[in-house]
């Protein structure tokens, strides 16, 4: 896509909808949030939401759409999740059936569909504040690990945490720790620094998704917790279908990264939506 | 209760389980969290908890039980909400049936109990910073009214935000507005501040709910978003059946007022719960 760096997120989605763009999203539209997607039947959603509202660390909840409907209302006005993502994974009984372009012909009247902050929004912050972000260096997907720390269970969900790491020289390590805590809407802070052994990773280089990364001598990997972890949750749970965004195909929201930072300040989602009319 | 101001939340609720303490709580165990507490059958609990994600300033959720659980996990360890409250409301398609002290009779297994966030918790750091609490000082219920602010839908459920009303000199409405906006697990900073008609309110001595409490010339009216908010919605939609706290009467949690402040900023509910075994 030309320009597509510079382009706005309607103006993506357009282009995406069109199927003109099937690539991942990471660097498009950047100040822009980008949200992960599951979604699910009506008879799991009560768990999946409970699950979020326990786990926010990992499942940080931007929005939810009600059973059959596909438009946002809240990260963008007109975005349709059927046909927005560049990519979707479709599985059955917790296994990957097949990865498609849009969703529309697969839609059912029962579908609840969950959005999802994304680590992205951080990684700006830290590269404007010039932390180095290694996959981003090497041009590489973020390595992620399944560690021995239980989230809390839901329902019949229950799992380990799922964390992505990020490689530090030490005196980065408190700079890191205080830019990413600003963002709680997308994981915040690091829930583990240092070895790795700690929280049940055997070894850095084989990462159980994304790819391995450099870690030079003497630096500190540094872990955050991961939007992987409610799909890899739900998919443990076989349900008869889910539907997911493919790994790096985000949903790219009309709200900027500092509007979820704000919204959380407030308390989450700020009340009156817009200021009450005057009426004289 | 003799010393029940001192005494700790465990030793308060043996209490109230005894049926020794069935008043309104506010004062009792200074520090700690006080918690408004629904339960709802099963089949409305999905989009309860939606509309609590939706609207969290004035649902801010705490904890949930699943179906059947009366047992909190995160707010107290061993309490039951069956018998824990000192006061519960039976509400029957929408219409107050009777008021009890325990109901571990009506008790059902596809009881879903949701527990949120409660004023309690900032009006005593407003009056340790020595701004003065009119219904404290006049030793009356808040006075609660019905705004033309429509809280976001979610699934059945719809209707105006219920703000609580705290009269100030306007010299102490920046410090209010910083101390509760600390609290965004307990309804956070206000809502809004000054002309009552600019959200719909007709007369300040006539509230919907609680008590007219007196607003001194030269005073300034100050609105935060309020926990019956969810109960006036829920009760709209004529359930079956609801159970909730009797006003003013909540569920005394173990967990602190700053302790939530601080889960808060971590994102919500910090994980891990406890840090992880050290392996060697």
């Amino acid at each position: 896509m030309k320009n597509a760096s510079r382009a706005n997120p309607k103006e993506i989605r357009k282009r995406i909808r069109r199927g003109e763009w099937d690539r991942p999203t990471a660097g498009l539209a950047p100040g822009y949030a980008q949200a992960n997607l599951v979604i699910l039947p009506e008879r799991y959603a009560f768990d999946f939401l409970l699950f979020c509202q326990r786990n926010p660390r990992p499942c940080p909840l931007l929005e939810v759409l009600e059973a059959g409907r596909s438009r946002t209302a809240f990260l963008s006005a007109g975005a349709d999740i059927r046909t927005d993502v560049p990519k979707y994974n479709i599985y059955r009984k917790g296994k990957l059936e097949r990865t498609v372009k849009e969703i529309r012909e697969f839609w059912r009247d029962d579908f609840v569909s969950f959005l999802l902050g994304c680590s992205f929004s951080f990684e700006e912050a830290l590269l404007k504040a010039k932390v180095p972000v290694r996959h981003i260096q090497e041009n590489r997907n973020v390595p992620m690990y399944i560690t021995d720390i239980p989230c809390r269970p839901a329902g019949r969900l229950r799992g380990p945490l799922v964390v992505t790491m990020r490689p530090l020289p030490p005196g980065k390590v408190p700079l890191a720790v205080r830019i990413t805590s600003r963002f709680p809407a997308v994981h915040g802070g690091p829930v583990h620094i240092g070895d790795p052994s700690r929280i049940g990773i055997r070894d850095l280089q084989k990462p159980d998704f994304g790819d391995a990364v450099t870690v030079k001598r003497g630096e500190v990997p540094v872990f955050w917790a991961c939007g992987v972890t409610p799909q890899a949750v739900v998919l443990k749970s076989k349900p008869d279908l889910c539907i997911t965004h493919a790994p790096g195909h985000m949903f790219i929201a009309d709200v900027t990264n500092e509007e979820l930072v704000a919204w959380h300040k407030e308390g989450g989602f700020a009340l009156p939506p817009k200021a009450p009319p005057v009426r004289r």
